[in-house]
């Protein structure tokens, strides 16, 4: 499984941002095809107390070719484009692979 | 759901870390009470190209108040120490917390 993470660095005003990345960015991320899931979550801090990260979402593919396409898609284009228009300057964006864990590790 | 982020930075001898973390790490931190799930990806890299970033691991809990009672415990100890012995200088955790996504931005 491939994953897309967004990493977004806190915002100026969470209420507005929380406003335009939930009801605004999400609807239309999750048209994106080939989206097999969504992981949203907010950053509560690090074991030396405040975060410069404020959320991290993690859009889930079922390979590393499906992830490109559905971010060259018009959907995946849109939501590029919808992102950039308000969280620009906090985005960080990773391309990971799932790794087996071996079964000693969890589950 | 609660989950401890890890993001390791590049380290200079990728097999080596591979051995470690893996062989090494994961079985302790499987240990740890209350985990209820582990990923971990490898990073393949961002939009514009190579990323700092090497790996992300996730530690699912049910709670933040499992997860800190599981970093607490002797075997979160243990695995803490461990990793701390190999890629103190490469690690940063967070602690987040999973948000409920509208029905229509999900899976």
């Amino acid at each position: 499984m491939a994953k897309l993470i967004a990493l977004y660095k806190k915002p100026e005003n969470p209420a507005e941002f929380d406003e335009r990345y939930f009801n605004g960015h999400l609807p239309l991320a999750s048209k994106i095809p080939g989206l097999k899931g969504s992981e949203v979550s907010k950053v509560l801090g690090t074991p030396a107390g405040e975060s410069e990260w404020y959320l991290i979402a993690e859009l889930q593919f079922d390979s590393m070719d499906d992830l490109k396409a559905g971010m060259s898609s018009p959907e995946g284009k849109a939501a590029a484009k919808d992102v950039m228009s308000f969280a620009k300057d906090l985005i960080y964006m990773m391309f990971v692979e799932e790794q087996k864990v071996p079964a000693s590790a969890g589950k």
